[in-house]
């Protein structure tokens, strides 16, 4: 890293945030060959390493900031999400392999369990001496884990649970760590006592022994090859009847007496199901800051390739031209780069609200609403935007973009489930839609009676319509309406007001045409799916919206000149490539004229002109330490391009 | 095949188009585990398989298509084409590697070559008994071919060709069957004689001896692990002073006496290196015909899934919900199956003009002109729709998606690359845009003095606007002007319209903006790139039209009035759909109002709803056996699932 350049060191000190030391740490502390993976491994010899690294990661420490301080832990939830972020720059089946075990079996162990558990366990947790899995997901229900099948029935003759797999479709299917090196898991159930059924409940169930050979009436496939994360043994696990004692159960939220009797702090079962699972919030904004990782090396590698590698000569000229000098190289690679700028911001924003929320000292029950709230919007906009960028990166680089060697092929094959795992991204978003549905209540009281809203999205009880703390800044800079068409383009009040504005226009817009189902003889399910369209887009225009005002409060917070010029650059970058995407809703609705609609893509052409010559400074930006990108096509930079680029950055 | 449906019939029909008999002998013929490879194969026993694999259809007969009737072929182009289509729903690595040594190298001899070439090596070439590469792309230029640095120099002293990489940016990289099986390649170099140049040309030579070992002064690299087509070869050559003979000069278009003298048909050297290339187009109609194949096996899995998979119980029901009953889960699979449908007649087109050319008695430079920028632009506009598609197919199936068994991976992975060879994709929609404009040079005149559409892309010399054989069509439907506002969507002259208007406009404002770059002063690469969006916008919106052209074309072929009511449903869906995508383009210039926007949305779910209930006959149109498509989530229909589906589409 000692080769940054001024902006690039101001711009990663902005986009550092809050646990800068964390990253820097990383940095220091991480070869490239501790996080880089050769791509011919086959899938044995990769699941060995990953296994290996785990260990070695275990030996650094760095587990333990994610763990109550009183089992060995340190009890700093925004420096244990930071520390992934990082190691997400590496080899994705390591990342996923260490939150399946650190963050969802241990933070189940941690989150779901009391004391007793906390004791016996988390020890062995932290030191990864105990591999665990996380089984939740089943072969017949992933997104609506409600409703999964495994049954868990306590028998009071003997005080154990036995823990039952039914049938096919209850198999527990895609479980990490399951194939190869699992030894307890934290099984999610049906719990069943006194002929009666209390709902999805977790218990802790040995599934092999020390010796690795499978406990009697665990039956363990294997997942086999799958799209990517080779690393990660994926498996299936099915129960034909096993005991577990009666205190397998991780009972912080339903426990049951010795004679069976089930009691619960929280009496609704619907309540308890999403107050359990909203404590598992952590495993969701850890995939978005992996994603947003893989993104950002994705396009440090696309941009520096982008600003060595020429083809075809100008006009009159023997000089071929660079990559990124083409506009359509540029209209590739920086409205995204942009986004992955936006998207850091917001995920800072979301680490230090998820860190809040785990370490206050008394729990705040609308605090936690609102963060799961925003992790699933962030985490669905972010996953998308990493699977489209690093595809738009690897076409941008060629036959050379499909190497193994260049990174660019396990980037994509790693990152690509995170849209479907940890919450399918089309259920998210309209978990977020039911949330502002929700703050909306009053309007239309009706809704809820009709269960269109219990439908809309599963797993959010309270009322969400969260503000950013930004909020109060959109007064201060005040401003411009909406329908405004003389004012510049690259005015931020405008971007906040239209943003809000479309976000206000939708979802009132669905509210009305939700509430007009209340005729009583609407199809609830006939009205909610034919609105679905209009769900997913009210939500997207929320997250959106949370956004960009992430980004404006993180240029608020940067105090160095130039990084705040660029950044304000990139975040008009942002805020007008994303108007530009959804350009026909703001036709459609009187919010940009024809003419102003062109000027919005002239805009954006103009602002990728002005960023090219930044655009090693902006990857600097990113924080990802040259050696760590692996790729050959990148890693290194030519001399004569490095000073061209310096002499561009100079020039312009 | 035995449980297609009436409908499912009758579209398989209209899809097999003029070579339906090869599409029937394929399914015949091919058993799944001929088509299907293990996903678990490492890299070599991969390629060992796929060498395997080639001697067995060396053994069919099916190479024998596409080579002239005097050396053992059967001269029929279009079977040939079809043929691999319908390969190209097994494992893309053996369709690759055919693609490489019978259409590239196979089509280099026999259209590069004389008849001492063909006498020499075409039977070896059919027979696989020698296996071939196709050695045109260089490190340092894939997409700029004209400017490759391998040279290819005449000795007169000894009547040879000294063949030779100057540099590490002129290795050639990417070939396949470089680093395992070829034995010959086709090796394209800038020819110099008497110390002049006289452009890129072809000439064979060998690389392996019979043992197998590395031909003296060849230095022979392998690409290692890519993203995808594991089962291919690729690798690196570079030629260090090889002699070859004066004969292994492929002369067609250029040749050297004895003496070192150079002669060709063709004085411009420009011209004659586009006609060389132009000659190889096949290579380009066989990757699109592939990309539509993977694409509608993805398609096929994902949607035999999506009725068969449920998630959520409905309000006020126990019975969950099948996934293709959302609105959301048809929008992301039915209007891309309707451009699979859409881009299949354009491609039976394209497969029926190749032949025309390739089995003319005189070569039409015309037609071949149109046919070469009809395939750079379908092949860019399929090749992404491939992508894009298998992405949602994969997003749709969920965790199931992911998992190698479920093909879902290999498809998106093996045709990843497919956007970016055989021609960038962005270099492609230059080049159909340059032929729109040369159309345009009498308005014009100034721009071909100016060297932009010479630079705007580089393989296309004469005048195209190519017109297909529905143009007078559209005017017999005749019609509704592109403003109308109270027709019915559902217009067929209206599409069309809409269309044709867009290309018109898109291309005039081009052309206008282009020649106003005519002033003495003006920097012709910075005014071509200001333009660069509007020129690829100018492609696309020509190839979208040549398109819906072919879809009504087909429907009007179609004669079981059954189908054509269900095509003329999926035509307005692909036509609605791609309006909708484009819709800012359409209100910014007036020809949409905000309403009538709304109404194309509108239009667009309705139309998925309409065909919701034919999902099932819709992919059984595609014509792929459901035992080829391997995966275990769609190969099986479970019985329930089937009588259902007939239900639906019976009461619908």
């Amino acid at each position: 890293m000692t080769d940054l350049t001024p902006l690039g060191a101001t711009l990663r000190a902005a986009l550092d945030g809050r646990w800068a030391q964390v990253r820097q740490e990383a940095r220091e502390r991480f070869a490239p060959e501790d996080l880089l993976t050769d791509p011919t491994l086959d899938q044995e010899a990769h699941r060995a390493r990953v296994f290996e690294q785990m260990r070695l990661l275990a030996g650094t420490g760095h587990p333990r900031n994610g763990f109550p301080a009183e089992y060995g832990g340190r009890n700093d939830v925004g420096a244990s999400v930071t520390a992934f972020e990082m190691l997400a720059h590496g080899d994705l089946s390591l990342l996923v392999k260490a939150g399946v075990h650190w963050g969802l079996f241990g933070g189940a162990i941690v989150n779901l369990g009391t004391r007793e558990h906390h004791e016996r366990y988390l020890e062995d947790v932290i030191s990864f001496a105990l591999p665990g899995c996380f089984a939740m997901t089943e072969v017949g229900h992933g997104s609506d884990v409600q409703h999964l099948h495994t049954t868990a029935t306590y028998d009071p003759g003997t005080g154990e649970f036995v823990v039952d797999t039914p049938h096919e479709g209850a198999v527990k299917a895609y479980i990490g760590g399951a194939a190869r090196d699992g030894r307890l898991a934290v099984v999610f159930a049906q719990l069943v006592t006194g002929g009666r059924s209390h709902g999805v409940h977790a218990l802790l169930v040995p599934i092999r022994d020390e010796a690795g050979r499978a406990c009697p009436g665990v039956a363990i496939g294997d997942c086999g090859a799958k799209a990517g994360l080779h690393g990660v043994d994926n498996g299936t696990l099915a129960f034909d009847h096993v005991r577990v004692p009666r205190t397998a159960l991780l009972n912080r939220f339903g426990d049951v007496a010795e004679d069976g009797t089930y009691s619960s702090p929280i009496e609704n079962e619907s309540r308890r199901f999403f107050t359990m699972l909203g404590t598992l919030v952590r495993g969701r904004v850890s995939v978005a800051g992996a994603a947003g990782s893989a993104t950002k090396t994705a396009l440090a590698i696309a941009i520096r390739y982008a600003v060595q590698r020429r083809q075809f000569a100008a006009p009159g000229s023997d000089e071929e031209v660079l990559l990124l000098d083409y506009r359509t190289h540029q209209r590739k690679l920086l409205p995204a780069l942009a986004t992955s700028y936006a998207l850091q911001f917001a995920q800072n924003e979301l680490v230090a609200s998820l860190h809040e929320v785990h370490t206050a000292a008394e729990p705040d029950e609308v605090a936690q609403r609102e963060l799961e709230s925003r992790v699933a919007g962030i985490k669905a906009v972010v996953t998308w935007h990493a699977t489209s960028t690093i595809q738009a990166c690897r076409e941008a680089c060629g036959g050379a973009g499909y190497l193994a060697e260049n990174r660019l092929p396990a980037l994509k094959a790693d990152t690509d489930v995170f849209t479907t795992f940890e919450g399918d991204n089309t259920v998210l978003l309209q978990l977020v839609a039911k949330g502002l549905l929700t703050e909306y209540r009053d309007t239309f009281g009706d809704l809820d009676t009709l269960g269109m809203v219990r439908f809309a999205a599963g797993q959010i009880a309270g009322s969400v319509l969260e503000r950013t703390a930004t909020r109060p800044l959109l007064e201060r800079i005040g401003g411009a309406g909406p329908r405004t068409r003389e004012a510049d383009l690259r005015d931020r009040a405008l971007h906040l007001r239209l943003f809000e504005d479309r976000e206000k226009h939708v979802l009132e817009g669905l509210a009305r045409r939700l509430r007009r189902a209340g005729a009583p003889d609407a199809d609830a399910f006939a009205v909610f799916n034919a609105a679905q369209d209009h769900v997913l887009r009210a939500a997207r225009a929320h997250v959106d919206r949370v956004i960009l005002e992430a980004f404006v409060a993180g240029i608020e917070a940067c105090t160095d000149p130039a990084a705040r010029e660029t950044l304000s650059r990139v975040c008009d970058l942002y805020a007008l490539s994303t108007i530009e995407q959804d350009k026909a809703w703001f036709l459609e609705h009187g919010r940009l004229t024809p003419a102003r609609a062109k000027a919005v893509t002239a805009a954006v052409n103009a602002l990728c002109a002005e960023l090219r010559p930044d655009a090693l400074a902006l990857v600097e930006g990113f924080g990802i330490p040259a050696e760590w990108l692996g790729a050959p096509i990148a890693a290194q930079m030519a001399d004569g391009a490095r000073q061209r680029e310096a002499t561009v950055a100079q020039d312009a």
